[in-house]
């Protein structure tokens, strides 16, 4: 199967956490930046959030810090099955996932899942696209590939 | 206190895991990349390896892949104590720190310190060294300084 296109870089460096306004303030107050706006998440009807292949309410507080070419994400989950919400439960508050930037959304989850890396959430924002895949078993993290319009 | 010099941009991602050489060559295969050599860190006589202030003969195999800015660190602790191996068996593979690269580990250190931020282990390697501060409470995550010489 050739490999769609994907850049092989890191993006952004997700981190949940429990209270997304005190780790904004103490991320910026480290990095010297202001705190960044806190964002919710669209509702499911917007978001078409769907985990482990079923539509889920499951929302989060998120917060960015942009920093060159890798962002730092804050995310609070909101309750509802999410892998989000998973994590925080069964883990605490700790890094969730690298995510690289993707052309094509539906050739790269098929790719990935033919190396036996299969989807475990995805969802729809404003100007894009999100899916996390379970790269736990063989790669030792949670991918999520980014696709911009 | 006045905040010495780090970059406020992230170069390095390590990630835990039981078997180096299988995830190395998985993300090479994902990456499209040669697999990387993998490397141990040195004895503590040669690292002056410090794990919550006392002296460790904790050693791990690491492999790199070199990303543009940022790199991805696999790392496979190989017993005795460390965070490496604390992670490993309290939270199975996953993501450990994020790294920023840094000029005066000392100053650094205090620095951090001081915002409520301890360092939990240290060590050198050929051409710099390192300390990863205890970031979970406040940050949500593990931080690294990275210092070359």
């Amino acid at each position: 199967m050739t490999r769609p296109a994907f850049e092989t870089t890191v993006t952004q460096i997700g981190i949940i956490v429990r209270d997304v306004e005190a780790k904004a303030k103490a991320w910026a107050a480290i990095l010297g930046l202001p705190p960044p706006e806190i964002i919710i998440t669209d509702p499911v009807d917007i978001a078409q959030t769907e985990y482990q292949g079923q539509p889920t309410p499951a929302r989060a507080k998120l917060a960015f810090f942009h920093l060159g070419q890798v962002s730092i994400e804050l995310i609070e989950p909101l309750g509802h099955p999410s892998t989000w919400q998973d994590q925080l439960t069964q883990h605490g508050e700790s890094l969730h996932h690298i995510a690289m930037r993707v052309r094509g959304m539906a050739e790269n989850l098929a790719y990935f899942d033919a190396q036996g890396l299969p989807l475990v959430q995805r969802g729809e924002f404003t100007g894009g696209r999100y899916a996390y895949i379970d790269g736990g078993a063989k790669l030792g993290c949670i991918l999520e590939l980014l696709e911009q319009d």
